[in-house]
């Protein structure tokens, strides 16, 4: 591993030994980066890389900026990501357990990342312990899931049920739904945290593209 | 109301008129005060009011002092509670849920105080949502209540789980037990309070005396 | 319960089994569903179930719209409330008392929500502690409630003022009005809970919903 | 105002010149001082001011040591304060309340500084804003008052209701009493800052003594 | 004391007793009250009352508005202030000190709610510890004051300065003013609480109004 | 799933279905249960399941008393960890990185608990960033893993540079090592989440054994 | 030192003797000062002293009216400082070091302000932990400094990195950049003060201008 | 730089490197080790490196045995630090300002590894910004130095007033000194981060160490 693994675009330094050393080409954080910045970044790395590149929150008018400058990509507005070359399924399954309607937007990432990565997503919505029945309706599909990642705001106790359930990893993602002592998604991190269910594991709040990459991590050990 | 309602015994001063008030004379907070003084405090209830006197947070050995001083008492040493004149039952059930074997001494307290204020209680431990099976099994006793405290730790997901089951009051009271993002408690009590079962109310962390009273409370709706 | 107690609309599954188990259909929670989102909820709840169908936290221009595909409902734009086939009155008495004037709009969402399931509301506005006179002279319509919610914000003193007047069910709501110390809602939220005023309950910052559903769980004990 | 207003002892500089500047000779904060030094201080303001010497913090076994080195002190246990040569009263009246029986180390504290400095104090104990009608009873008592020390914990709601029934200066001083969401005092704190009663002022928690010298610097203005 | 010492507006409560009480009229807080709310509130203290009518963090439209329907009143645009009927000066002079430039607003507010209510304010500006020979060239000016306030952001550690230098009352006002770690002002508001100079009393965070009314507080001790 | 798949002790309500559903059986937390408490439920697990069985967070008297009681366990003092039934090797292989000497407890526990599931577990040791040599001369031995498990108090720096260096999932716990700012573990934790390495999941502070059991539901992908 | 040594322009007082005091003169803090305060500040100061003249935290439309007044300035947009007779290089070179993209415009305030003060800076950016052969591939540029600024959000453990890697002085700026866990740099912050390298110290979030001045100081020690 | 840099003592992984890396060998913190690990760790610094050898945190027991073990030694009880070969004096001046007695464990801590490390110490201790004219008697000393460390706890305002004095660099040390609104010294963290006195660093709470050795990197510029 030497620096001239890196390419030094001035504004970014493009990591193109990622792919070598861990299976994916680096992922672009979109927050704060012009189209220019992310469409040269992304040339780099389709250039210099074989897999997927990506690139994160990305709003609509920035991504038609991007897939203007760079052609055959494709843009999810409800994952708002970018993605060119998407990977092949690996034939790794990936159940998306969203506890309510207002966790979908990080659902969706967590889903179209881990999809363009080449794992197998489905998506099951709107089961909060506030309904357990809707919860263990769906045993069986979380049961058949290599990873579960659970997606909820609110107190979270999402991950605790399911982590309960099912014997495959269980990935939790906090959200900032809710209001008031919801603490924009504090309170469920830190609920996931001391959940009374052994071996659950947490990423950043609102951060499908974390749960994703780390169910991605996951399916090679599977290989 | 007039001050004369209050018996002024230097270091405290004793609301005689809350039983006329609220239907149960003040309730004695053990900690911090000498065995001499929760003895006095408890003469001058028994003396001005009729109902049962209480003394919560006492230890064993300030206990058996103040039994020396007040006869006719009674001692819980697991909910740390002393009780003279308990009420007679009303006919109102109450059932106290722990979630774990760790928050049985909040569980105690609460079941403790309930009873001595004259409701019927039963008590289901070890149902946390990492078992559901465990919970589901107790759906029939928990439905057929008046009312459901849940003591829980940790996460507190308990109190969602249980929300979205019954149809009744639910008072959920979040324990101090666990480490690290259990936060004392803290965590618990945020989380029930962002909890997605609509209704659930919520008292302070340890506090089985406070479910006990808002149960009570509760019981003089019924009547 | 099973399963198919939930319709499935993708992007949404609606518990239409809740008003079995619990007395009263789902509630939509409004904020970040779109006015079609809505209207096929509150369409799949009106068809499976018989009770009151509420929105709640619906702005003005989305109310219009989801009123246009689902007629006979009716929007209270104080409390920001859609609701369509209310309940009749069920003989349940609640006293919706507010601290100060910015504390009304979430007054108005507990009084409109109750009143909707079935309650009987009165408010009382503006009786903050800082002016016993005007709390004490409303002692006689506290009293006789079948149970009081208190509706505060800033350093939420007036749940505890009112829990030592009342012996009926009080359910402390604390909001997020005022600024610096009160930290939107945290201070209140944290000084109900360390209230000195015993058996008082409360609910999440700003949730004037949760109140007045805690009030319905009531008012099917009185049943 | 020059450097040798100061005498160095090598472990503290003693600010000999505080007495002219602010009417009362420096106070010695006990916590983490051995008996020898606190002594040390206590010969070196004796010599060089006229006025009352305090050391505040002072446990028993370290004021006996104290009081063998420099006599013509007293200690008052429930305070933990040391005192040498008391202020004449002053004719400035102060009337220390109390919420609860667990706030009065930190009331006998107030009342102690205060005393020892020349203000004459009054102490109204138990009169939490659980039992409005104990307050109210002292009203006449708290008018009376040139200022009114409020001392409370948990939820610290009565600083809110002193402050609007009383028209002269009022001091809060939250305490660290009560558990779980009190938070050690900062509950109080914060509730105090954000109290519906204009023109109210806080001290640090647990700090009689910060009170005590807050109505000292008040009673300067009278004279 | 009665319930008719307040006036019912519907929207508001108005306690026109609150002058006879504390010696000046309510307050109105104007956040999140219209102009008619304001003017409506306004006319009933100037019709019941004979002292100061003020209303706080009013903007320049509603002012303009409010003015409109309530004659002889003028609107001090910096303090974002309305008043009518100014109280006379009644020989109590007030020191308003500001660290920064960013601390005017607060400063303002403090000065002018001051003079309203009779006090003779002058105010000392950018005053910062960071530059202390501009502070000790004021000394004069704050030792002949009767009061002091000191307003102050990012870490307030003007307070502890003043508070050192002279004898009489001193009220910090911690802003929210800066960024980062000074977390809108809580960090100057504990900071102020933690000061190292004995009997510093402090408000709310930019409640350059609540400053003034403990001064006004101070103002009745002196007469 | 039935509740008859919980043995009801009374105490507690031991989930003997767990091993089925999860591949291990229920691990006995040790804090707060009596030795006859840990010996009841380790014999009711021993008898009904056929796994490993294990506890954790026990003191080294409690143990003695427990082995005493339930023969053919090992008591592990480092790890605080009693085990009966070990389970063989299943050839998934994980590397336990220690940033420093402080995180020893919780790698052992990591370790301990994690062989007794069946996992081959390696140890490194004082590999914190402050030394970034050390760090890169364990490579191979990190990269070779199936699952890294990063145990760090401090900043937790060490899981952002493991991550990075690895493919394979990690998995990191904070430690609440260290003092001052790095509140109790809190701080380590946080950065954990925000760490700039991708895919990176977190535990519960100080939880050894949370990292083991995340690494136990690992290893069942890859069989 | 005297009070003479300040220029009072009414809003703000001008402190002309910090050049003499500190080498430097002082330095306008452009939030929430309009462009004709700004332009007369920077003019007092340009008259009174002789270095470099800097306002920060301007924006673009500001700044141009500042130069319009004030001749002979430049703006550097990416900074946003505006600088009036930049000093010469002194000889004392400092680094820059950034860990990501998003953490560029700090790194610019940094960079602009050392420059203007007649510090010699280079940049290095995008070295962040995740990619630890970027940051070795630098390591020789880091070493030759004799001050390195690091500049990260996030988790902040490039600062630790660093601290191993390099002897000089190491002054870490926390940023605001990231989400969730990030807590608005406040991770950050507290991760480099619990940093596991000795010796590191650490300025205001997103405080480029305090590295700056904090390098300027270290500067003056080397002559 | 290579693994071969590291001695692995098993529980330990001694950095020899460091020395020639930073100018000093690796210091070992003393909590949470054995006399036997100290004292082994000791020994094979000693071996490997030239210079000083240290460590922190160790109690007076410990130390004893240690020195026991290892010869040459001296123990700093007031530091709690043991040292082996101290570094000649290499002509760079400090000095350690403390703001009051309770700070002088901290301040002891940073001269005595100062000292050790070939640093010129002079200590000034109770120079509190509540009496100022006791630090403006020392500003002549302060002004002579090449580096001040400032010790402050409760508000630290110290180092405000300090860095407007002096022109050097100003390492800030908050300490845990006080009680209630000082949060155990995160209100002094905070605090001095929040310094309006521009280019103060700060280091960790308590971490006289800290500060000592980022002033041992200062005094590598001026060589």
């Amino acid at each position: 591993m030497t620096g001239s693994d890196a390419v030094d675009l001035g504004f970014a330094r493009v990591d193109i030994a990622r792919e070598a050393r861990q299976g994916l080409p680096e992922v672009i954080y979109g927050t704060g980066k012009t189209a220019a910045e992310i469409a040269s970044i992304a040339q780099t790395l389709l250039r210099h890389n074989t897999g997927p590149v990506l690139a994160t929150r990305v709003d609509a008018s920035t991504a038609a900026s991007v897939l203007d400058a760079v052609g055959n990509g494709t843009y999810d507005a409800q994952a708002r990501l970018l993605v060119w070359r998407p990977a092949a399924p690996v034939g790794f399954t990936v159940v998306v357990a969203a506890a309510g309607t207002a966790d979908q937007p990080v659902a969706h990432e967590a889903a179209a990342v881990a999809t363009a990565a080449g794992l197998t997503v489905t998506t099951v919505t709107d089961v909060g312990v506030a309904g357990l029945h809707r919860l263990l309706a769906e045993q069986d599909r979380l049961r058949a899931a290599d990873t579960v990642i659970v997606v909820a705001g609110m107190e979270g106790a999402l991950a605790s049920a399911i982590g309960g359930l099912v014997a495959c990893p269980v990935v939790a993602v906090p959200t900032s739904t809710g209001y008031g002592a919801g603490l924009e998604g504090i309170t469920a991190l830190l609920a996931m945290h001391a959940s009374c269910a052994a071996g659950i594991t947490v990423v950043n709040i609102d951060s499908g593209f974390g749960a994703a990459m780390a169910a991605f991590r996951l399916s090679r050990v599977a290989r």
